[in-house]
């Protein structure tokens, strides 16, 4: 299977995403978060051009976030470390790459005092007081907001560097899904730079996909916001065939459509020259 | 679940992991080679202290390269783009952050004749020509030296940077695995720092996990290479009960049987001092 692609030539909101805790860098868990967000963050047009992971370090997350914000990006999404345990250090690590300070936050403090609440009368913890590890979840750097969590305690975290936002989630799955689905999404669609697509599939019979892959990546080169891939398919009676599949990105619908049509064009070219044959096209 | 530890106050092995590829960036494909090698280098009683993800292009691989010097790391180990197709730019990346020239290496050109030649024979490829795209693969950073693929074509590469190594393996986990453990493990254990560990089980009744955990924060903050966990089991007739484990790490054998004998009686004082009961340890 080939796959060539050329994102630069159109604006895409652009987004970086950081994970913390030494359970990740030690090999005992799979970074599944940055798959779920990425899929999420590109399926809403967004791109995601750096992962970094790191331990609970104040260190390592305040320059990892300082390095993110350099790159000049419009989102960091920092995942895992806002627990009430002393190594949860997410938002302290935050405040030092920012030069903030942490400040209780009080709509933080009534969303925890009601969660402990709930919690105690569910019997699921002895008592609704906020003890310090508690509070500390409600220790925001200063000029930010929380995200409320409906699932778990430590509510996300809002809050904006220069042009770059920062979003802070937990990093128990189902806590992360939750306040990025109900309280983040929208934010983001609200920045997100408008990118349109335009797919077109080409079902081709006679053509080796190694012998059209150096002509495709000769289109590649030649257009920005293009993105194609091509499937070997089974051979039978001695036919092969393949499925080339065209996307082109741009920020303006005709622009998207009529360069999806040039490609098109191109590509169904090469492939009679090559005596190829187009059987189908999908778009 | 409680999870404590400190990694500092005894030298470790440490890699920094960069990953290479879009289809990771966009959230198509989870990030498994990481973990994986994660696990090994873990288990190998190294440590690692960064992963990194970005896509295939040739400005961010030498940026992320040559920070990941700067951090003076021991190791470090990327994955993925050293393909034939042309946006396999991983040693162009490598090569560009330690201005070292793109060479044609004898034994990685040798690997690849033999490579290709057995491909011919057995008929998946046409001809057993190095064309350019396949010349590709042999084109390493000056001084490096290739690493054996015997699952796939383009060789692995070893190189080092003033005390740092840098090994490329390819993306496709198959291969990773494979020149990881017969070409990379042996050179890896030869550099590793040596780390003991002695582990001690606490099987503990009648106390809550809420309420020893600040106490085991303490212990964790006292001293250096130590990891405790707490599991809470099933409360059985009333009683509660959890499972402390105690990890100790050092340089020496006899430090850090000493560490983890001082933690465990620490710990048992404490169980007791709270009300609590001791009845099985492992070690």
């Amino acid at each position: 299977m080939g796959m060539w692609v050329r994102y630069s030539g159109f604006n895409q909101t652009l987004f970086e995403l950081i994970t913390i805790g030494y359970e990740i860098l030690d090999g005992r868990i799979l970074n599944t978060n940055s798959k779920w967000l990425a899929e999420k963050i590109t399926s809403m047009g967004g791109r995601v051009v750096r992962m970094v992971t790191i331990g609970d370090s104040i260190k390592d997350i305040s320059s990892s976030i300082r390095e993110a914000v350099k790159r000049n990006v419009d989102w960091i999404i920092t995942s895992g470390g806002l627990g009430p345990t002393y190594d949860d250090v997410t938002l302290e690590g935050v405040a030092k790459a920012l030069n903030r300070k942490l400040v209780l936050n009080k709509k933080a403090y009534e969303m925890l005092k009601e969660r402990y609440k709930m919690l105690a009368e569910q019997g699921v913890v002895e008592s609704s007081e906020l003890t310090p590890s508690r509070l500390k979840m409600a220790m925001l750097p200063k000029g930010a907001r929380p995200l409320r969590n409906r699932v778990g305690s430590a509510p996300g975290v809002l809050l904006k560097q220069g042009r770059t936002w920062i979003a802070c989630l937990p990093g128990v799955p189902a806590e992360l899904y939750s306040i990025f689905e109900e309280e983040l999404q929208p934010l983001i669609l609200k920045t997100i730079k408008k990118v349109y697509k335009a797919d077109i599939t080409l079902h081709v019979r006679r053509i080796a996909e190694s012998s059209i892959a150096p002509r495709i990546v000769q289109i590649v080169k030649r257009f920005d916001g293009v993105y194609i891939k091509t499937h070997p398919k089974t051979i039978e009676d001695g036919i092969s065939k393949i499925e080339i599949q065209i996307s082109a990105m741009a920020n303006r619908e005709d622009v998207v459509k009529k360069k999806a049509g040039e490609i098109e064009k191109i590509i169904k070219e090469i492939v009679i020259e090559m005596g190829g044959e187009i059987y189908t096209v999908e778009s």
